[in-house]
């Protein structure tokens, strides 16, 4: 990572200004919440600009009642508040060898806030989706041509699609981040969350929701926002969806120097999808001995869960690395080395925190 | 399109030399059967060199009885000889304006050859495919690791999937072209024909046929070899399927001079998928006015039909602007203008042929 020379806004790393998107510096992780000022913001397009007394939501599609609800109306139906951790796809990926191209993220491009709003299950009911219907596609206002000569021609709308059953299921259309409104950059009015995805699928500025019974292949399923899935030894083309079991270092951070003969109190952030996290691991030698971590406060579905771990540091100053490793309820693990059919995104293996005893 | 300081090898325009591109020059078009040393050459790695008594093909997959067969057991099989055109997908590309990516073909990456193998559909039948397959994925022997960064990690090969249905329909694996073993830079010792289809369908040095109930999505059918389907005012990205109905003059020839106030002979070809081309007409003013070519030879499924036109030359001389747009059976012609959607592809538009009258 190199963090000279780096730009900041608000607090946050500037990893791009146009389109803009910030990064939390990750050494900053002090609350489950994670505050709004201090959440990493990614965009595609220009942030839009939105009345909210002239905005309408769409639904549409292989439904027997299309209809649009305007933000009033959203506001009187049920809400729920739930804490959601988000974090983007491509998250870590200044830590790939070779540089690869995208936003280079380091630590900070995932947060946990508190998002209220209404489940989708209840416009899709409202909407009646017919039987034979299997994805639902959400498109944002966000927009504009593409300059990739492997994009569509012409303006496109930021638009991604999840199965029936999961928008059914958990989807949120939140207009509440931590108890306030949605800032504009986080999607104002309206936005979605889809616990447990990468972010990419929390289409922020909704506009459209369009129920179908074919599989979309918008660009950003494919082109980008995509993987290569195996069938045995062929490649497949195949759009991200769930997030990985992760454990990340806040503090010490990456460089940082430490006290020799010393209790540091190594801390830092682990989640998962589905199950929820058993036990984070910390080792201080580079990944030869692990010790386990305590979990901090109480485990909530798709959220982080905080941990932190007194390491008594060696006599003899030197370098020291530091590695956290995740285990969740359903058993699974984080790769110890680097899968390349993952291209740009899902960074999970293992990544050592290198820092000066002294 | 820049003719100027082109390289020939055997006859053929060389439109790359590493991965081997080879244009037959269309003014050449001079018979239904294009000669075999005048066939266009496409590939996409360097030409696999294949023992054919070491070579098997094998058939696996959602089958009730994979199996694997040799050349000399292929050939013991019923076969059928047809005359099919293959065009590649991206012919004509140097007419596109502003230049894209991709090899730069004129109009000679088109070709019609007699092709003598064993229905697909024997194969299938001796395999017995499942009630639940959808697709057949037929993979190649060519093969080797892409620059492209969005390409798959590692090593991959050619691979596409054909509907189960198109597969059982009228697909051949040919062993070979215009009565002779095919060529290595054609397929030796084992080729697909997919009839009516862009050839990249037709997949050549074929190793592994794969009946599955998964859609396919090879690097070679989202990365490569798709174009942008809308879906309202969505983007979609589809892969490259059915040969767009096209006319094509071969004489006289882009920037060719003819004598003025005098008859000359407007020759070339048309083809379509499915039905037949049953009129083509040409215009000599740039599109004003048409005049209907005529027909020669008899109409046969899937292969290009010649046409010629007596042309009366004007008696002023100047430059002139020659078009030809072909009508099929099912009411479908050529557009006037250009689909950004179709990217590098399936270009069928009307394409203006400038020659000069002296």
């Amino acid at each position: 990572m190199d963090e000279d020379s780096q730009k900041f806004i608000g607090g946050k790393i500037v990893r791009g200004e146009s389109p803009l998107n910030l990064e939390m510096p990750f050494e900053k992780l002090e609350s489950f919440i994670t505050p709004t000022e201090s959440f990493y913001v990614r965009t595609h397009f220009p942030i839009p600009s939105i009345d909210r007394d002239a905005w309408w939501l769409h639904v549409e599609g292989d439904v027997e009642n299309p209809f649009a609800i305007n933000y009033e109306q959203l506001l009187e139906l049920g809400s729920v508040t739930i804490p959601v951790t988000l974090e983007c796809a491509g998250n870590n990926r200044n830590f790939l060898e070779p540089k690869v191209k995208g936003v280079q993220w380091g630590l900070g491009a995932v947060g946990t806030a508190e998002w209220s709003g209404v489940p989708l299950a209840i416009l899709l009911d409202r909407a009646g989706v017919e039987a034979n219907a299997s994805e639902v596609i959400l498109e944002g206002t966000d927009g504009g041509m593409l300059e990739d000569p492997k994009s569509p021609p012409g303006q496109l709308h930021f638009a991604r699609s999840i199965p029936v059953e999961k928008a059914r299921a958990d989807v949120l259309l939140a207009y509440k981040m931590n108890g306030s409104e949605l800032p504009p950059e986080h999607g104002f009015p309206v936005r979605a969350i889809v616990p447990g995805w990468y972010a990419m699928a929390s289409i922020k500025w909704l506009q459209r929701i369009i129920v179908t019974d074919q599989p979309f292949s918008g660009y950003y399923q494919t082109i980008d926002y995509a993987y290569w899935k195996r069938r045995g030894d062929m490649a497949e083309l195949a759009s991200l969806t769930e997030m990985q079991i992760k454990a990340q270092i806040a503090k010490p951070a990456q460089g940082e120097t430490v006290p020799a003969n010393f209790s540091v109190r190594v801390h830092g952030a682990a989640w998962t999808r589905d199950g929820e996290i058993r036990k984070v691991e910390l080792s201080t030698d580079g990944g030869s001995t692990w010790s386990e971590a305590n979990l901090l406060g109480e485990s909530k579905p798709n959220a982080w869960r905080l941990w932190e771990f007194n390491w008594q540091t060696p006599r003899t100053p030197g370098k020291q690395t530091l590695i956290a490793r995740a285990t969740d309820s359903l058993g699974r693990t984080q790769p110890v080395l680097r899968d390349a059919d993952r291209g740009t995104y899902m960074i999970n293996h293992l990544l050592p925190i290198d820092v000066d005893v002294r």
